[in-house]
């Protein structure tokens, strides 16, 4: 397990109560030492024992030494230049490597997986992704949670899910590696507007109405970069988004809720510290919607409040459409745009959502 | 508007406010009074302003004189002696009648809407009916909501839908009743395990799962039934779950979360006087999912904690199946039973999830 943060000392802790022998990579050998001798990592998982199976390192090439699955859990923005370490080690090997990053790398816009297939220059079946409504502290309590193992290779997919699963964590597996990490890059845009609405005092008939209409919105978006719509309506999309969306503790969700308070963008950013992840996407996102003429009403939303054009109170899912012709709930995806991979992914998303009929009245595109 | 509790005088709120002129049923003289000239529902909207347009009546034939549009918001166990009265009178006009009640009917299994065509005698063309995330007293507060019209008639759920939109309160609509009316009962389940999973302690990774595999549950229930899968992931079933599963003050999350703490089955009813709609459920919808051939995983690891057969901190997403073979997270239709109508849902189904390729690998029907 390269990296010893929350995320992947619960992660390595899921694999050893799983059964397995997890030897966990931290860049600090003070860190490292802890792990390996105190079965602790008091900074980032205060008051939770780690396994005995469990050891630990600070040097990269021991830690690779004989793994079976390399597992990689080190922050989304400066993921390639520990990569680039770790390409000469894992040429050795055919062991799947498994993601647990979420995000977009800002400069180029690139999913995890695919930033990793440039950097070690290795065959894309051997990739895979976990996500799901992964709150890190409260797997490390063993509170029961389900997640998704994704690769392109289902047989990946299945190596990585019979060894990271246990009594309290069940993995289920898909091929839809594109739809997997992108409901978990999407879904922080929507807990920032689940936070304004908090901020503002609505309850909770808004935040469902939001959750459900936002998560229309991840799927059209999703879909047209080629994923399928039913990993979004599952643990990478919605399992995630509602977990992310009830946790007091998430960035992205006391962002919005210091915006819908009535603060301005810059002192958000000024009080935090450090961007929350949804904040920094909304630009990128839209900007590949719009490419891909993908309508995002909430997540438009989300920039005019952040843009200080529009007043929080204001942001609602009855404002979706801006006139007042009854519509349906989902979006007609045989009206929108031609051309490419962006057709073809519209044809399957077709395929899949012309049998509502009448039903399936759809916003515009 | 025929009833007068919180979510009737709540829908009249709504519609006066969109600029209708509202005529409120009330059995009791004195509420009617109440209404009409102090605008107040004290007892089920305390706090709450009615707006001007409203008046109220006692007399069912003086509420139904001259409506254009016919609302119903009953108790639904006592709905057929409300609905023979009214069935001479609606006799002379051709408005829609607009179900705002959910639940089964317990003594026959029938949906609301069937019960409203049994006893009226109508085209179910003309019948509609309301769901979504709609608690009524953040909607008496106008907090912005957003909610389904439903009808065989596309016409009949647009003229609603116009009808019951206003400037906090948006309508979408579509035209399977049978989905949007099963999502409103089949979340109470749900709901149920939710609050179990309160009760017992565990946090929000465990609630997200539960709500994201209860809603497949759900899904894979009402296709069986005939309902169209978007129903389900939209206002009517995804919405109205979320909204019921966070709101403190759901009698289905009370009833589970006493059971998770401990409680006898027969402690909790005895508790709360008033059964809860979804313990009342769970054994009626486990019958008819067993005759469909349909596996319901969440809401029969919920009787068994009624039963007293389970512990509750066991029940948990990881135990969905019993085996150690990982799945996919979607059931595969294609390979759940045959004959008749069931088959034709389930040939529905598979065209429209078949798509989703390897990734829609499934558990055992």
């Amino acid at each position: 397990m390269l990296g010893s943060g929350s995320w992947g000392t619960t992660f390595g802790k899921i694999l050893a109560d799983g059964g397995a022998q997890v030897t966990m990579w931290a860049r600090r050998p003070e860190l490292a030492h802890e792990i390996a001798e105190a079965k602790r990592n008091s900074q980032y998982l205060p008051g939770i024992n780690l396994p005995r199976s469990m050891t630990a390192t600070a040097h990269l090439s021991e830690a690779i030494d004989g793994a079976t699955q390399i597992y990689l859990s080190i922050p989304s923005q400066t993921a390639r230049e520990n990569l680039k370490a770790l390409r000469p080690l894992i040429a050795r090997t055919d062991a799947p490597i498994v993601s647990l990053m979420k995000g977009v790398e800002r400069r180029t816009g690139l999913r995890m997986s695919q930033v990793i297939e440039q950097e070690l220059q290795c065959d894309p079946d051997r990739i895979a992704v976990a996500s799901g409504p992964n709150l890190a502290l409260e797997i490390a309590r063993e509170q029961p949670t389900a997640a998704v193992i994704s690769s392109t290779s289902l047989e990946t997919a299945e190596a990585v899910a019979r060894r990271a699963r246990n009594a309290y964590f069940r993995t289920f597996v898909n091929t839809d590696v594109i739809g997997t990490e992108f409901g978990g890059v999407l879904k922080n845009l929507i807990a920032v507007a689940i936070g304004i609405v908090d901020g503002v005092g609505y309850g909770e008939n808004t935040k469902a109405s939001i959750i459900t209409r936002g998560l229309v919105e991840m799927t059209d978006f999703a879909v047209a970069q080629g994923a399928h719509p039913e990993t979004l309506q599952g643990l990478a999309g919605l399992g995630d988004l509602i977990a992310t969306c009830q946790s007091p503790l998430s960035r992205n969700n006391t962002a919005g809720r210091l915006l819908g308070q009535g603060y301005k963008f810059q002192d958000v950013v000024k009080q935090m510290q450090q961007t929350a992840e949804g904040l920094a996407s909304v630009a990128p996102v839209l900007q590949l919607a719009k490419q891909a003429g993908v309508s995002m009403p909430i997540v438009e939303q989300v920039k005019r409040v952040l843009d200080g054009t529009m007043n929080p109170r204001e942001i609602a899912p009855h404002l979706t459409t801006d006139d007042d012709t009854p519509r349906g709930e989902r979006t007609d995806y045989g009206q929108a745009g031609s051309g490419g991979a962006l057709r073809r992914a519209l044809q399957r998303a077709r395929d899949q959502f012309r049998h509502g009929g009448r039903g399936a009245e759809g916003d515009r595109p």
